[in-house]
């Protein structure tokens, strides 16, 4: 019964890595170029934070890590489809991510338009299929829709497309920011309270804990493109301004940019004070993004 | 209680397109663009088949209309997502569908590409917010996820692409039907069944009705390309055949395949033999895909 888990932030990735092997179709399954192509960016050296947010919340709220695996990995399928759907010609047209060629680039348009199809597909087949009780299934089904839909981040990348070029304005950034990247993070933590049958309050601190995140992971990557260095970002920087991308610091400026963000990262730890030592790994997060370097 | 429904076909697809209205987000909602793109496709003249199916499936097992919108709206959603992503330059490039100029011919790429994410991730929202038993939701959930994932309706669209070209084969081309549209018309079908609680038997029966109706729809399909009229299709036809693609009549000849067509149709109307008068509309459907024109 007594389940060790290596809960710092590789140990948890080692875990959801061997879950996603399991649950994706292997290269053999036809359509093997498929198959191959949706291995190719899952495999591609994310670093598994929506998954690492999700067991993390769901271990705080009393979950098994097998019961947080499926959500956790349904997850980081949608994150890797949207990466590629973004990385299309037609969209921003990146030829690198991670240091590797983008799906488009290996594959060809059509194939990678149709993985991230089936990546998105197949994030609901997992949560479905792996989770015993389908009440719970059908909750963290829903909240995987809300976050990554029309009104979440699908909703986010239209905003962020069509208000190009369009005067750095605040309210926009914020409205772009909370969709396209704090909704999914959002849905992280909260999908592990879900599979954790949390309380109430759990619950909300989780959701408020999520968004905060979220807010603070799109600035440190709105700083990363002005200050980053390409070699360890693996794609091309400096490309938000070119694009008149509405982004934090052009709006703000970069130094108000970091500020926000270290309060952010406060704000984040203390919404978790009331958990103490059980939330150690998890208030170790937000001060993990804000020093991020890729 | 009593529940009056106009059960044929145009009577369905009225209640359909109603609680379609109701589970798009309008116009108004923002992101706007993103939410007319969704609807343009979504009430481009459809026909509906999928949603019909699952309704009637469901009302011969035994469910109510409002149990069976949720799953036969969903459907639709995902059928429709597909079109707009087939229809995109880098997979089948066409301008026109039902007499109307595509996605991305009005939107843009970009756009074409965001409203059909948008749609298949609203299908499962739909299902999850609108299904009370949250057990039914989830088994709903798999079903579609199942049909349209990368070893159904898409991988069906990768096998379509990668063997363009191909010598005309017998194997392939039954394999590609078998997933590319057999998978979603099964899964509408199941839907309808498992929304209802079906016994086993029915559930048998309704699958190997989809099933064989699933492969009678891509014959058919095949044919209308090669003899069809384009005023009546509303989009360019005789395509396949320029682009070598594997179609039953290239394969088999045209008279083998109507002949085929005419005997996938008795078969399923004998399926349904056992379930007489209560079966009446479902049991018209192969009779009246056979003979459509467009």
């Amino acid at each position: 019964m007594g389940e060790r888990l290596d809960t710092t932030w590789k140990g948890i990735a080692a875990r959801v890595d061997a879950a996603l092997d399991r649950y994706l179709p292997d290269e053999e399954t036809p359509p093997g170029e498929l198959h191959r192509a949706m291995r190719y960016s899952i495999f591609a050296g994310g670093k598994r934070l929506r998954p690492v947010l999700c067991v993390l919340s769901g271990r705080l709220a009393g979950a098994r890590l097998r019961e947080l695996l499926p959500p956790a990995c349904a997850l980081e399928m949608v994150h890797t489809y949207s990466l590629i759907h973004d990385d299309l010609p037609a969209m921003d047209d990146d030829d690198f991510r991670r240091g590797k060629p983008t799906s488009h680039k290996v594959f060809g348009e059509a194939l990678a338009i149709l993985a991230g199809d089936a990546l998105l597909t197949l994030a609901f087949e997992t949560i479905t299929r792996h989770t015993k009780d389908g009440r719970i299934a059908a909750r963290l089904c829903e909240e995987l829709s809300r976050g990554a839909g029309s009104e979440g981040m699908v909703g986010g990348q239209v905003f962020d497309i069509l208000s190009e070029g369009e005067k750095p304005n605040a309210r926009l950034v914020e409205e772009i920011h909370r969709r396209k990247t704090a909704a999914l993070i959002r849905a992280s933590t909260r999908m592990g309270a879900i599979a954790a049958c949390a309380s109430d309050r759990e619950l909300r601190d989780l959701t408020r804990f999520g968004e905060t995140l979220g807010l603070l992971f799109q600035i440190t990557d709105d700083l990363l493109d002005e200050v980053g260095e390409e070699g360890k970002m693996g794609k091309r920087l400096r490309k938000d301004a070119g694009r008149g991308k509405q982004t934090y610091p052009r709006v703000h400026g970069l130094a108000a940019s970091a500020k926000l963000a270290g309060e952010l990262a406060a704000r984040c730890e203390s919404i978790l004070d009331r958990y103490g030592g059980r939330a150690k790994v998890l208030r170790s997060i937000p001060r993990f993004i804000l020093k991020r370097t890729s």
